[in-house]
């Protein structure tokens, strides 16, 4: 099976990740079905790997797929919503409450079949080289943010765009980009972000859960036998709870390295800009859900399941959280 | 291979993620390995499941840690830690932080293999016939409330019990307990426990994050080729993000039921009663980690990674969280 990819190879997280799952396979089949794995650039370019799936060049690709918008706008959904949900609630709907199958018939149409098969957590808002005080100091700005919070951005007034991993710092350093988002600080840190910009803002309201996923050729798939799809998509599961828990593990020394060695500010966006971005999230939302009858679905569907996700993280993680910021003293090391 | 397990036959969530543990091994094997798999009271009790595989009788059985800490005070810290940390910070602490080598260290004592093979999510208080609303009405409560939970609870004066599940019910409808905790909405639901008790309350301070595992007999897991230990062990983390999708998806809904068709009262334990718990699981960890030094070593460890946990989710899911409940607006539906 050939396999192409949107990640760096070797890259921390995202990149090792997509080579763990291949290896995966191999292993968890004997060998009956064995993987050749091509990081970006390797075999296609990372933005042509939907088309050598497509057409039938390759057998996989693993990436993220709003990268993909221009070829449907309905699969800027699949990886992260603004201000929709948390990685816990968004693999919640997508394994139980419709997304699969929405998922499924998306991709279908492309002749491919949809697996997640990782996630980041909540990211990061991103990298800026002057600091966001208001809504205001978004506007005009050229930032690489792809997907649906790059349309919240340009509804703003700002200017994104979307680069592969590999090729945003060279623009970030020559100023051809002013800002970034990538992933957080694990991720970020290998980017060598802080050497062009100072300010590191929180939270990743455009992805506050990211998808990454497996996408296989239908006719690929439908050729394998029942358990070798097990195999599949077991190994897909593995890999999607191998890499969140890297990422968590890893997360929190980076951000301090990048602090205490980089003289990164660390910054939260202040209430107006969330409440800003919130709003045109929502507006964005609506707008590519009256696009199409599929994209509408698929909105009416996270809508609906946000809206019970809202409701039970207040009483569940939510209110734990909270728990846990009062004044108690629990145990000294 | 034969399994036992603590959870009742077909039980949603527990026990039939346990099922599906057990088939998706004999699945990706093609049979190589093949499961029989005994629920609570098919083979032995729930409780001893433990001794069945220990002792050599059975290969492995699937459970929840904290019910053996009679066995070992240490193993009541796999399950869960009272306001410490949630799923996918005790998962990165299990897989990347040093979690897994402390629970081999301490399940190799033993003659066992610890492998997570679920978690639950941040849980529900718990069922009480009255309210609770202040520290004070917890004092001569008995509860069913295993693991450390039950021990920060004795501490506050209260009379906590250790019950498997299917004996909970009998238990709380006849007056021999006061109150119960078990899971969360979708899974309490099935034990009819607003029959006998009105009060629901949250969040579950003292599991945040429960742990379900799966012991091997080290003996049988030795005995394995590499590519059997790769199917067991991707399995496992296949029926681990399985379940808490699955509890996820269902537990608002669930939630809704118990209120609105069974007069479900849900509260939230009062800051006072969350901060005096707070403050007394800090003095239970304590007294736990000074037993000997395994559980020390456990202690410091998780200690260590809760620290910095708390550090990162204040700038990551948690600020996400607070941005979500800002007053902007979303979508119509």
């Amino acid at each position: 099976m050939t396999v192409v990819s949107t990640w760096p190879r070797d890259f921390p997280g995202l990149g090792i990740s997509a080579q763990r799952l291949c290896a995966r396979i191999t292993e968890l089949s004997e060998g009956r079905l064995t993987t050749q794995y091509f990081a970006a650039g390797e075999r296609v370019g990372a933005f042509d790997s939907f088309d050598e799936v497509a057409s039938g060049n390759a057998n996989a690709y693993i990436a993220a797929d709003y990268y993909w918008k221009g070829k449907h706008p309905g699969f800027a959904y699949f990886t992260s919503v603004p201000l929709g949900m948390t990685t816990y609630e968004w693999n919640a709907w997508i394994k139980f409450a419709g997304g699969q199958a929405l998922w499924d018939e998306m991709s279908g149409e492309y002749g491919l079949k949809a697996i997640a098969c990782g996630a980041t957590g909540t990211q990061m808002g991103g990298w800026f080289n002057k600091e966001v005080n208001s809504a205001e100091d978004l506007k005009g700005l050229k930032m690489r943010i792809p997907g649906l919070g790059g349309d919240v951005m340009a509804k703003l007034g700002a200017s994104p765009v979307s680069l592969p991993g590999g090729q945003i710092y060279e623009n970030l350093v020559s100023g051809a980009i002013d800002a970034t988002e990538w992933v957080g600080p694990w991720n970020d840190y290998f980017m060598k972000f802080y050497e062009a910009a100072k300010y590191y803002y929180y939270p990743g309201w455009h992805e506050p859960a990211t998808l990454l996923d497996n996408f296989i050729s239908l006719k690929a798939w439908e050729s394998l036998s029942g358990d070798l799809q097990a195999i599949i998509a077991t190994a897909n599961a593995y890999a999607n709870s191998f890499v969140i828990n890297e990422f968590n593990a890893n997360n929190n020394s980076s951000l301090n390295t990048l602090i205490n060695d980089h003289n990164v500010v660390l910054k939260k966006f202040p209430d107006e800009v969330l409440n800003n971005l919130g709003g045109l999230s929502g507006k964005v939302m609506g707008d590519l859900a009256a696009a199409d009858s599929l994209s509408r679905e698929v909105m009416t569907s996270i809508a609906s399941f946000r809206k019970q996700s809202i409701a039970y993280a207040k009483i569940s993680e939510q209110a734990f959280y909270n728990a846990r910021g009062l004044p108690f003293k629990w145990v000294e090391l």
